[in-house]
This record gives C-alpha cells, structure tokens and sequence, in this order.
C-alpha cells in the first residue's frame, strides 16, 4: 500500500476534479502492474496497472488506495474491470465518498467473488486526497497557504521588493509544491505589484504549471501584465465581485474565465464565496501565493488548512511587509495553533509545514 | 579536549569577567582530574582538576580549553602549579589573548621542561569563549538577541501581551539561556510593559540568574516595579544618558547601580556606548530580551552576534507586534544573512540560533 500511496501522489495537482489513486497488483509476492491516476483524471490507476499486468492480473492482489469506482463514466467502473481480469483480492486504503461509489465499488467487487480488505493505509490516503475528499465533504479545495518570510516574518522589505527572500533550493521548492496544487491564488495586491507569471519553472516541469487564479479587488489589474498576456494559452481565472464582470472586460477578452461571485461587506468577492465557486468548478487543490490581505481574509475565515513556512535566515524589520495584515488576536492564547507536518532544510533556508490544529 | 570543553560549559554566565575554561587530566590513558572554573571565576580550571587529582597528576597530560595563565592574582599562575605537580605535557585548545597571559603561560610551561601542544579544539574553544573574545578584542560582549516569536514575527499580539506566545518547554529553554549569560538586557518599553523578573526560573537554578540591566529611554521607568524591588537582592544595573542620573535617583535609591553613558542623536543612551560600559564592567555575554526598539538599534548598528529564535506555531497578524522596529533595508539583498547554528524542537516550538555571518 505504501507503494501505492507514493505512485498516487505523482498525479497530485494534475487529476482535478478526480481523486489521485495509485494502484499496485501483487501476484506470488512479485509486482505485476503498477498505475496511477492520469493528468486530467483518466485513466484510472486500476486500468493502467491491469493494462501493464495483462494475463498476471489473473489471481493477483490489487492493493488501491482509494475504494475503486463503481459508476460508469467515460469508461467502465474500475471494480468491473478488476473483476473480468480475475483479480482475487483486492485491499483499498478508503472508501470513496463520491456518492456514486460510496461502498459501491466494494459490493460490486464482493458479488464478483472477490475477497475485498478495507481500511489499510487509510490515514496516509485521507491525507493524501484531503483535496478530493474537502471538496466532496466542504465543497471547496483544500487550502494551502504558502509563506517565504524572513526570520521576522516578512514578505518583502520596505521598499516592497520580495526578491529575493528565500534562496535557489527554497524556490525551486516552491515550484514543486506549485505543481503538487490544481491552482495558484493571489490576490489583486501581489498580482498588480509583483507582475507574477506563476508558473512551475523546473525543468521539464511546464506541463505541470497549475492553472492561475486571480481574486479582482476594486480598483483594475493593470500591472498584472504577465498573466494578461497569457491568459489565451494557460488558463487564467479571474474571480469577481457580481456584477463587476463590465470592468475586467479587458480580461475576458484577453482569454481569462471571468467567475462572479457574491461581494463580502467592503465590495470585494467574499473569500468564503470565491472558494465554494472553485469548489463547484472541480479544483481540490489550491496553493495561496499572497498577499498579506488576502492570506488575512482567509486566516480570519478560518480557511486555511495547510500552511508551508518558507524562512531565508535574514531579520527585515518593522518597515517591511508584513506576511498578514491584521487578525485581530487580542491574546497569543486566542490564536489558532498550527500542527507541525514536516521541517527541512533548503540550502540556507527553512521549511517548515502545518496542518490546523482539529 | 572534548571532555574539557564540556566542562568549561558549565561555567558559562558565572564567571565573568573571566574565562569559562575546563581542564582533564590523564595519566596511562585514565582520567585522573577534572575541574572547571568556579563561579565568580575562582579557583581556576586547572587548580580544580590538580586538587582532584593529588599525586595522581605527576607525568599526567594536561587537556586544557585556554593557555594556562601566567599572572599572579589572588592566586599563582596555573602554568606554575601545573609544574609544580609534575605534570608532563600540556595541550590547550586557544591561546589566552589576555596581555597578561598572551604565550607567556605556555613559555612558562616549556621553561619548565613540560611539552605543550597548542590549537587542538581551537574553533570550539573560540566559539566556547566567544564572550571572554569579544570583551577582550571588541570591548564589549558577546551579543546575543533572543527573539520569541510566533511564525509571523510576532512578539505580542495586537493588544500587547506576549504571555505566552511560546509554549513550557521553549519557555524553560530560555531560562536556561538565561542561566549561560552574564546578564540581561531589556529597553525601557519591554521593562514598563512586562513588568519582567528576569530572573532564572528553573529548579535549583536560582543561584544562576544572571544580572538584570535596564537601558533607560527618556521617561520614567514606573512599570518595572518587580525589578526596582529587587534591586537590593539581585544585581540591577540601569543604563541611563550621561546628565540623566537626577531622573532615575528612585532606582539608584532602591539599590540599582547607574551606569552614565553618552547619548545618542535621539537623547537617549547611545547602544554602542552602553556596549562598551558594560564591557568596561568585565561582562562577557549578554542577552537581548527586548523589545523590538532595542532588538532594532542593536541591529542598525551591527552589534548583534548571536540570535536564539523561538518560534510557536501560531499566526498573530499584522496588527501584532513586531520583532523588530524599522531596520531600513530596501531589498532583501541588503539584509545581513545569518548563518544556522543550531535548529531543535521544544514541545510544539521551534529554536533555531544562529551566528552573524562573517
């Protein structure tokens, strides 16, 4: 299963709306078939490792980390395929709550013959789909807010340059964890102060740039040149206050996808709204790149659901950029507390990532 | 050595203005002596290990952290002693700089017919006796600028309290970085507005708090009522601007010592002079427990050797308060990097330390 579990992850950020499955076939102790969820979400793991087991699948364990799929699609269910190729047993990590499986790819498996185990791996396998399963359960992709401060928390120095905090190993980090999410947000802030093309730059990597989403404020986007330029070749949404599509017109035309949303009580889309319209679109991954207002709004929300802290060994100082505006905490006791995930060093710099506290 | 330089550890922050040395004796390959520098600096390392020793030291090798002294004080010279107990050979990791010493305890040495080996373990004993270093090469102490922050930068939420960002184990932690430094050093805001003890709050350990220092701003200091309290029990020095002495008569009246010392363009006391006062005074290691107006002026001016950042795993805000007033760095480029020496978790928290990059 833990085989399984790492050739799932390879299709994190690249699978959306669908889950990200790996599948292992097992026969006499001996590997026949590996596969993992394809970019765009087919096919699915179980068909890529039947297809390179061929003839061994017969008699074989299959070890899947999500329950196999039960529903006819643009193809087959995979509980069916598993099934005619004489697979004896199969061992999945957790149950899929898409209501047109939910326990229907196990009973259809079982009726077949075949012996089904469930419930091996399931903690690793709800983390690895927290995406999937936020936005089945919450209706909204899962949050990760991403954070490349100075030792003093900050984003950027007085003169609002940002460039560069963090060094080479953390920033190439970053664009790994870019590739890992459906989605990058920024705000209108960073979007028209920073001109980003957020993209995943690793070599051989394009193909893995998350689509690119902007939440509009009230005033126009014109220093946002990059994504502009771009928005007919990757895709660029452009999250709006309902009824304000007429003044990013320049955006549609552009080839951006304009998503009007319900504005919060100072005019701007309201964060709660922007997420559930992403949620509706498919996205299960969303990575926040900035800025300080927009990481606020979410943090006061309680939105975020993952943060990764990216810290350059360097003290910036009071005048510069802080990496949140205010939270409005009025005692360190009423602040949220953050469970630490992971922490390693890059080059000079830190990361460390957090889950919310339950 | 490395059993030496462990022993001279424990010195650390009780023996200023002197040295923190650890001496081992061996004889047949068998430890016969240890000692370390007592609190208030006497005995010394070597007479210590010698006593323990008695007999046992005749053709011993002597593992010292520091040349031998050569200067008779209130006692001989340990190069002396070392030759009268018969000892066969010296090693010592560093060279003493002290003019007094400065060779001469190694020549005494060798004029005695004893080998001596020097250098052995010098980067640790250097780094060991960077406070003993710097008073002597720098006029000031060793600085050392503890920072307890949540992952943004904060040292206190928005209403002002900072009680309790970190969490048990890192609080302990930093009384233990207390007991290791000579004293403490606090700015006139933190002292009003804390109210702090700063005193050495582990078990038994009572006997180490270091002394507490105060540099006074313009106003008066009527918040730090725990410190002016004790001020007759426990060592309390107040950094005041030259002519100022008249204000603070209340402090020197209840047992605080005044320290005058020039002002800066800003009327108050000047943060490299203090420096060099307190240095004049013989401290070694100080520790900067802030506020962010001090943790500034002592960065401005390059003065900050050593940081031990605490970090919770919370996000406070913007409107919290910053680690650090305006430093006035333009872009990230121009901040001085620091270099890691040290990362651990206390409990949830995070310790990273590190040294001024050369």
């Amino acid at each position: 299963m833990d085989l399984a579990l790492g050739l799932a992850a390879r299709g994190l950020g690249q699978v959306w709306p669908n889950p990200a499955v790996g599948c292992v076939l097992v026969r006499d102790g001996r590997v026949v078939g590996r596969g993992w969820t394809q970019p765009g979400g087919r096919p699915h793991a179980e068909t890529e490792a039947l297809a390179r087991a061929g003839d061994a699948a017969r008699g074989a364990t299959a070890y899947v980390t999500l329950e196999p799929c039960a529903h006819h699609g643009r193809t087959g269910p995979c509980a069916e395929a598993l099934a005619r190729a004489g697979v004896a047993r199969v061992v999945h990590a957790l149950r899929d709550p898409d209501p047109r499986v939910d326990g229907g790819g196990a009973a259809l498996l079982r009726a077949a013959g075949i012996a089904v185990e469930e419930g091996v791996g399931e903690a690793a396998a709800r983390r690895l789909n927290a995406g999937f399963l936020s936005r089945l359960g919450r209706g909204r992709p899962l949050i990760t807010l991403k954070l490349a401060t100075s030792l003093d928390g900050r984003i950027a120095a007085a003169g609002g340059e940002s460039r560069w905090i963090t060094g080479p190993a953390a920033r190439a980090h970053g664009h790994a964890l870019r590739a890992s999410h459906d989605a990058i947000l920024v705000g209108a802030g960073t979007a028209r102060a920073d001109d980003p093309s957020l993209d995943c730059r690793l070599p051989g990597m394009a193909a893995r740039s998350p689509l690119r989403i902007v939440i509009a404020g009230a005033g126009p986007l014109d220093g946002a040149a990059k994504l502009r330029a771009t928005a007919a070749e990757r895709p660029t949404w452009l999250i709006v206050a309902a009824g304000a599509e007429g003044r990013f017109a320049d955006w549609a035309g552009a080839g951006a996808d304009l998503l009007p949303v319900a504005a919060g009580a100072d005019g701007r889309p309201d964060a709660g709204a922007a997420l559930a319209a992403l949620g509706l679109r498919g996205l299960t991954r969303l990575l926040v790149e900035g800025g300080a207002g927009l990481a606020a709004s979410l943090l006061r929300a309680g939105l975020v659901d993952r943060l990764a802290c990216y810290r350059a060994p360097m003290l910036i100082g009071g005048d510069g950029l802080a990496a949140s505006e205010a939270l409005g905490i009025g005692r360190p006791g009423e602040a949220p507390r953050w469970r630490r995930t992971g922490l390693r060093a890059l080059g000079d710099d830190l990361l460390e990532t957090f889950d919310a506290a339950d």
